[in-house]
C-alpha cells in the first residue's frame, strides 16, 4: 500500500541537483521530486510527455522556439519528442511525473539512476 | 502545444465541489484540479491508481481499514481496486491525475462530465 508523502519533507532529505527522487508510483509512472539549479542539457523523450510542477522557486523551460517560465504553483507538460532544456537561475524544487525508467537526460547512457526515497 | 498552467488561477474560475476540471493532459491522463468539501461516495477504480495532491486545506482519504489525512503539500496514491471515500471538513483544493475517461465516482452512470478549462 502506498503511503502519504510530504513533498517538502522528502525534498529536505537531499541536496543534490538534477537527481530526481521517486516518492510514489502511479500506474507505472514515477512521481518524483527534484532540486534544480543552473541549466540542464537539451534533450527530448521520444516516447513520453514530461510533466513539470514547480513547488518552490522559478524555472524556465527553454524550448527551441520560446521559453516557458514557471513559478511555484505552475505546471507545464512538454509533449513527447519536443526538445527542451530546463533552467533555474536560483535553486528551485519540482515535482515530475514520467513513466518509470525514463532517462532524465533523454539518454540512458547519461541518465541519473532511479532513486526511491 | 501544451500551455503553462497556474493551478490557483484555474481553481479561481469555478466554485462547484467534487467536479474536477482538466487543466492539462499527460500521456493520456487528465491532470485535474478540484474543489472538495464534505464527504464523497465510497468507490474504487478497478483499472487505475488514483493520485491525490493537496494544494490547499486538508482532506481525509477514508480507506476501509484506516484514514489517511493529507495537508497541503502532501500526496497519496490510492492503488487500483482499493475502496476509498475522500472527505474534507472544510473546503480543500486538490490536484488529481487519472487516465482520461476515468469516472470520478467509480461508476460512469454517476460520474461528473469531463470538463477542460
Amino acid at each position: 500500500m502506498e503511503k502519504p508523502v510530504n513533498l517538502a519533507e522528502k525534498l529536505a532529505t537531499f541536496d543534490e541537483k538534477w537527481s530526481p527522487r521517486t516518492v510514489a508510483t502511479f500506474n507505472g509512472n514515477d512521481v518524483m521530486v527534484v532540486k534544480v539549479q543552473g541549466a540542464f542539457n537539451w534533450h527530448a523523450h521520444a516516447d513520453t510527455d514530461d510533466l513539470f510542477l514547480v513547488l518552490r522557486g522559478q524555472i524556465d523551460i527553454r524550448l527551441r522556439d520560446r521559453t516557458v517560465t514557471l513559478d511555484a504553483g505552475e505546471m507545464f507538460v512538454v509533449p513527447k519528442g519536443v526538445e527542451h532544456c530546463p533552467y533555474a537561475r536560483d535553486e528551485a524544487h519540482l515535482l515530475l511525473i514520467e513513466p518509470s525508467g525514463t532517462p532524465n537526460t533523454g539518454d540512458p547512457a547519461t541518465a541519473a539512476a532511479r532513486k526511491v526515497i
